[in-house]
């Protein structure tokens, strides 16, 4: 499985994945779930995908294949976020259409979930969430954030801090924090992580960093975390019935 | 869904479910799903259900037809805790012979999963997970609870929290926090809550209570956790390439 959270804040995008993919136990491999297009200055995105991982590559494939000739309708040239979302989800039904039927006949779900986000000069940063159907969805100001994969561990935390108004800082956290309470509940989500920022405007990746087991500050959080909500829990009163 | 989530700690058993049953969202009710059994001094059993309430209230029935009979094997004749999860084994795959076949044909999966624990006298407090397939497993020293239905929300505090050796009063308490964490994250889940505490050596219920939404002290755990949350939330170093 995979864990992925993206936040579209008033201050830009917070992206974070994690990099464990198996099928069954016994095949576990790392792979990058997270993929960056950049044009500094005009436009930047950001995918991130769940799911069986030949599907996920095959519409990465896809959308990169369409960059490589100018006057298809590809990532570079979409007009705008709207667009970039509704030629990923053409990738997925192509891959839908070419594959589907042969992994059905083997019992495997056809069952891609992605998140693309990003800014295109002229436009707000938007993020949306898409669908196996190549349908989508896009985060609002009371919903600022996107889950796929093992998303149930890591929400709580999620729905408790993170406001549109939080800080990229915070959110960057946030993410930490929650990635960690799923990679702690769930063996198939594990380091290293793909932690990517944009801050909103600059039209280029601020901060774009891989998060391995020898990274300082994910192992204070994980630390101080462990052990703040442990004395947080202490001091919550306890039963006067018990 | 459900919730449950039942403790086997040195000092005795916690068991907290919750009461919500839906069937689409449109279908929203209010049923329990804890059953206790109690002879005071000779036995004492607890029972919580998720799945399918259908199957859920034919397996209560089916048990509690067994004891109207002295000579039938039963849950009050079961001469220790191991053959009363054999016989809450039997009884779903008594279900399942009934009505999973009819059950499958209007699409709907024979699913229960049921939490079962308590004390018989001359043994020690042990406690079950049994499945659909009427096969079980039992906590151990490692890993001394069981979560049935929406698990995954509530896991990351009970993880980090519970160990054999946390006090009854810490276990319901947990119970509650990680209760709290799972219905402000998952709608299919809602109050009121069942919380019934067994002391080890008792073989009696010590605290059997009802939490609604007018109970003072689940208010307080819910307000105080997430404000500590937050603080602590606040407290953590902000990563320094932001």
């Amino acid at each position: 499985m995979t864990y992925c959270v993206a936040m579209n804040l008033e201050a830009g995008l917070v992206f974070l994945s994690d990099s464990r993919t198996n099928a069954g136990v016994d095949h576990v491999n790392t792979f990058r779930k997270m993929t960056v297009w950049e044009r500094t200055g005009e436009r930047v995105l950001v995918m991130m995908t769940a799911g069986n991982l030949s599907v996920s590559q095959s519409v990465i494939n896809l959308l990169n294949e369409h960059l490589a000739s100018a006057e298809s309708p590809n990532l570079y040239n979409a007009a705008n976020m709207f667009e970039v979302a509704r030629r990923v989800g053409e990738a997925v039904r192509e891959v839908d259409r070419r594959d589907a039927a042969a992994l059905k006949e083997f019992g495997v779900d056809f069952n891609p979930s992605l998140i693309i986000g990003g800014q295109i000069r002229g436009e707000a940063p938007r993020l949306f969430h898409i669908y196996a159907a190549g349908n989508f969805i896009e985060t609002t100001n009371d919903t600022p954030y996107i889950q796929i994969g093992e998303a149930k561990y890591g929400k709580p935390i999620v729905d408790r801090i993170v406001r549109r108004t939080t800080t990229l800082s915070d959110g960057a956290k946030c993410a930490l924090v929650s990635m960690d309470s799923t990679i702690r509940s769930n063996l198939s989500v594990g380091l290293p992580l793909d932690l990517c920022v944009i801050e909103r405007d600059a039209l280029a990746v601020k901060s774009h960093i891989s998060i391995g087991q020898d990274n300082t500050y994910y192992a204070q959080i994980r630390g101080q975390w462990g052990e703040r909500l442990r004395e947080a829990f202490t001091e919550l009163p306890n039963p006067e019935w018990l």
